[in-house]
């Protein structure tokens, strides 16, 4: 039984194209590395109600770990707190915790000589503003804390936006859970590249190499045009493992390529072109 | 009324952080420039169920328009269709103009000079059998059509996961659809950047200038860090006309750097930092 994980953008950013998401990108990568099964990425806006929707449908899926990113600054179009209070119908109260963590970072920042005084004027108090019964995650990087609810046994986990921090938080906070709950599985991953063959006469190939390899994905992805192909074929699996993970991979790697080759492909166990995106 | 549209990205690649979502954040940045508010992005894997249930969850939002990237190829794992027919309670049947489309691909496949037959073998004609009721558009690129289905008077367009192949059915066949929905608005934006004030400080003043200018919206965007602050504000509206736009966002700006000055914080026009993200 995979673990499972959802993840939640918020960030007008994101759904006006100003910014990729290379945070979902980042944590996808990460949590599919210790073995978590990322089953659903949401992006929404900056809207309280957008936000607590998004929360709410999630949590209905039973994902044993939802993680929101954005939104935790001290701007007013900083709501998931708010949205995520609202989606479990808590209240919103300033956490000692999390006031002691944000007062002490501009005390630091007072003793580096920043010239502003450290006054917790209400933006700054914002970051402490968490749901009731909530905990709040030690920021290495930056001044809002991270956020961790235990929901009905799912854990939700609200990071900010900022790589850097989100990165910091999610390695210190996040990644201990992941890997104590998937339980020493680990996703493993390799690929190797067809050329002279398209993808319309490859996909009986694959079809036959995967059933004969069951716990074995095998994806592939078009890299040139259909008339001029170019294709990686992407080996994945999830094992307790390297071993099993490597002869599994290894089995359905040699199958697949002598198919291609019977049908007058060429394989390549590197790709012969710089990737076209 | 804004034209809402929302965005459904298939692909395990996505949920293992193999590949960067580049297509949601295109697509995002050409439908916004059109005037269209995009309110969701959602990126499930290679699953008809879960490719059904985005569907219908979407529908339920009833935004104008649905778009989907990915799942639209010759292989097993391209559900997309699958999918949505399912999610419609509508039969996948073999639409002839779909299948004209992908013949004559493959009859220019072969006067091209490919030495494979133009056989339609079964994942061939995989690539035209869309839910009933639905109109294949032109792929310029790639084999696969674009598919589109209207639905309650929404649209629904399916696109596949090949950039160079998505963005020219959705400059082709989508971009007049929402050019006429948006009746001749547009989304304008453009950025400042604010030295030595921290973000915390900024949030009243934003605050502020939103309050007095109600169709800007502003959103700040730390590039440094809190006790080093380098801050990208971004400001945006949408509207008729170019100038009414300029002068929006002209006099927010105005308003909005007078007050960070007043504060002791310096303004400039262009970043005086490479990105940090």
């Amino acid at each position: 039984m995979s673990v499972e994980m959802e993840i939640v953008c918020v960030g007008n950013e994101l759904l006006i194209g100003k910014v990729l998401n290379t945070n979902a990108s980042w944590m996808a990568k990460r949590a599919t590395s210790l073995g978590v099964m990322v089953k659903r990425i949401t992006v929404v806006g900056d809207y309280v109600e957008e936000i607590a929707i998004a929360t709410v449908e999630g949590l209905q899926r039973k994902p044993r770990f939802i993680i929101t990113t954005g939104g935790l600054g001290p701007t007013f179009d900083d709501k998931t707190l708010e949205g995520i209070a609202k989606a479990l119908n808590r209240k919103l109260e300033v956490n000692k915790d999390a006031l002691r963590m944000v007062r002490e970072k501009y005390e630091a920042f007072a003793k580096e000589g920043r010239t502003e005084k450290v006054e917790l004027t209400p933006p700054r108090v914002k970051m402490a503003k968490l749901p009731e019964k909530a905990k709040p995650l030690h920021n290495p990087v930056g001044t809002a804390p991270g956020v961790m609810i235990v929901v009905k046994g799912k854990v939700l986990v609200a990071l900010p936006g900022v790589p850097s921090e989100m990165e910091a938080i999610f390695e210190d906070s996040v990644v201990p859970l992941l890997r104590k709950a998937a339980g020493g599985t680990a996703f493993f991953e390799t690929s190797i590249f067809a050329d002279d063959i398209m993808e319309s006469s490859l996909a009986p190939l694959i079809d036959q190499t995967m059933h004969d390899n069951s716990f074995v994905y095998i994806k592939s992805h078009p890299k040139g045009r259909e008339n001029t192909p170019h294709i990686e074929l992407h080996f994945s699996t999830t094992a307790k493992g390297s071993e099993t993970a490597k002869n599994r991979l290894g089995k359905a790697i040699s199958q697949l390529s002598e198919l291609i080759e019977k049908n007058h492909g060429r394989v390549a166990m590197q790709s012969n072109k710089p990737a076209l995106h």
